[in-house]
């Protein structure tokens, strides 16, 4: 499997679709994988197994405040800087970039990194979805440790944190402010024997797979109903937004009526940096960690939490979680409680 | 040469003396500096010839706001962490540390530092009297890169900062904010066989001196004589505070009227974080980057910038600060010019 051309459009809608409504636009982050893969070609996707045990995999994801971002893009050669000071740290080469967050921005933006570092991208992530916070990724809960976190900021600054679980991201976001809010990160490093249990697999094939699937289906409907199937999750109904206070970062309840066969219905949605819950007359169809995804029904794309406007005719779809986030200690980190939800969690099953 | 007991208040006060009115005051940092003593043994002064050529000089220093630093007094182990971590990158032993800054705080809280490093302090320093900023030393001069940054704090958390000379220092204190304001920090490590022509010689030896002149005299005015007669300096006057604005960080003239024999003079004195110039009836007497020190008459002590207050009796000296400042790179860099004052620079020669 590799990335480019039409395959990148198509990653880039699963990324935003598995974003839950949170992680940024990965349509923003097209540009810069389409204009990377321009310049070092395909970037290849590659399975744990086809690589040597004791490479290194290195997560890299941009970090900073996104209001930044939109205008200084960076050149993603960061991914470049961070490499070599990662094997000159460990003493060993990296074999394969690892995506820390599927959903959104950063699950497209990912290839261009790869591409720059010249590396094949692992068929994995560290989330299967969106979440804000360095710590709330698969390595966390496999007990990897986030250290070195090194970041480089597009003119070959590297700075490396030593600072252990509880400080890393503190520093880190500390160290990008520096950069002038905005940098390339990378931490949880691990070897490829680590990695069987410490990450998500399959996410790349999974975002391209739900791409594809919007891309072939004949209505918006129809690509929800579609991708519910392939992946056991619930369609939750069509509708039109009815109330959105779009303020990314607070919990912003907003509402969908329904329309067609589910009007009357209607859908309360609380959302802060990704939609939290799903809420029907009092009771909870979905929440968090299950992935909650708007789709536009005219133009197929999943709608940020922030992007939410009056009137917008939507299709609202559920998809299971990785089982890793079921666990106690999964949810313990991204249940309901963890984004200041009084709800519990109910696992989203297929329809 | 070592550190130890009454010899270490005596460097504390000739610390205080080379600050020139800057660098916060030694005296703070006498008890960690003898608490720390008390702990290790007495810290060893060693001359370059000493060490192997191919061993590691580690500057070290703290960073930080210092109202932070006035409650949250660090522990001095940073250097410990520090070394290890430098020791690590560069492959090869630490063999000494090297003050970075002999004026002031930092003089003395030097001496804990190394202890807690467990090595011997260098007799020498990076300015030969203290400046604001970091690139204000002679390894900068000398063409040393200060990569990499090297900073902890009392939690053993190390960041590395890899940036180059223009960003070092930027980065190095949004790293130290988010230590919370207060931390350890070591750049221009260099080998023993660079330092010749990198460092200030004889910084230690000299401060000792000072402060053993000042404790022997009968008087502090009699001290004021004794070290600028040993240090080629000028005893500029004898007299009382008369008008001081003790805000740090802004130039903001003092005024010291002539009293004894000095009768009758007026003296203005530009002071920001240091003193900056010495002006008499239009006609400069001492700038930056010689050391203008203003002892109080009473107890010896080198009375820093923002500690002058209206009706202090006070003794004002100059000392000619090291060879490297006079060169047009080092007034460049220091000069009055460097500190926003429009005034030639006059070296200070012996009364």
């Amino acid at each position: 499997m590799h990335l480019a051309g039409g395959r990148l459009r198509d990653f880039a809608r699963g990324c935003d679709a598995l974003g839950g409504g949170g992680g940024g636009q990965a349509r923003y982050a097209l540009p810069l994988a389409a204009h990377a893969v321009e310049l070092t070609g395909p970037v290849q996707v590659v399975q744990p197994a086809e690589l040597p045990p004791d490479g290194l995999v290195m997560p890299c994801t941009f970090l900073g405040a996104p209001a930044i971002g939109a205008e200084r893009i960076g050149t993603c050669r960061e991914a470049a800087t961070i490499r070599v000071h990662i094997e000159r740290h460990f003493g060993k080469p990296v074999v394969a970039m690892l995506c820390n967050e599927i959903g959104g921005f950063h699950g497209a933006a990912s290839v261009a990194l790869a591409a720059h570092a010249g590396l094949p991208m692992l068929d994995a992530d560290g989330m299967g979805r969106a979440f804000p916070g360095m710590s709330r990724v698969a390595m966390h809960l496999a007990g990897v440790t986030p250290d070195p976190v090194v970041l480089a900021d597009e003119h070959d600054r590297v700075v490396a944190v030593h600072a252990g679980d509880g400080w890393a991201e503190r520093m880190a976001r500390s160290v990008v402010v520096g950069f002038g809010d905005r940098g390339v990160s990378s931490e949880y490093v691990m070897t490829v024997d680590q990695v069987a249990d410490a990450v998500i697999t399959g996410s790349v094939g999974k975002a391209l797979r739900i791409g594809e699937l919007i891309g072939e289906a004949a209505s918006v409907p129809d690509a929800a109903r579609a991708i519910v199937a392939e992946f056991d999750g619930l369609l939750i109904a069509e509708g039109r937004v009815t109330a959105a206070l779009p303020e990314p970062g607070r919990h912003t309840p907003a509402t969908i009526e329904g329309t067609g066969a589910d009007s009357g219905r209607t859908l309360r949605l609380e959302a802060g940096h990704e939609y939290l819950a799903v809420i029907e007359d009092g009771e909870v169809l979905a929440t968090v960690p299950d992935i909650i995804t708007v789709f536009d029904t005219y133009t197929g794309e999943a709608l940020g939490a922030g992007e939410l406007r009056y009137g917008q005719r939507v299709v609202a779809v559920a998809l299971p979680c990785p089982d890793v986030w079921r666990t106690p200690a999964g949810l313990d980190l991204v249940g309901p409680a963890a984004f200041g939800l009084d709800l519990p969690y109910r696992p989203v099953a297929a329809s």
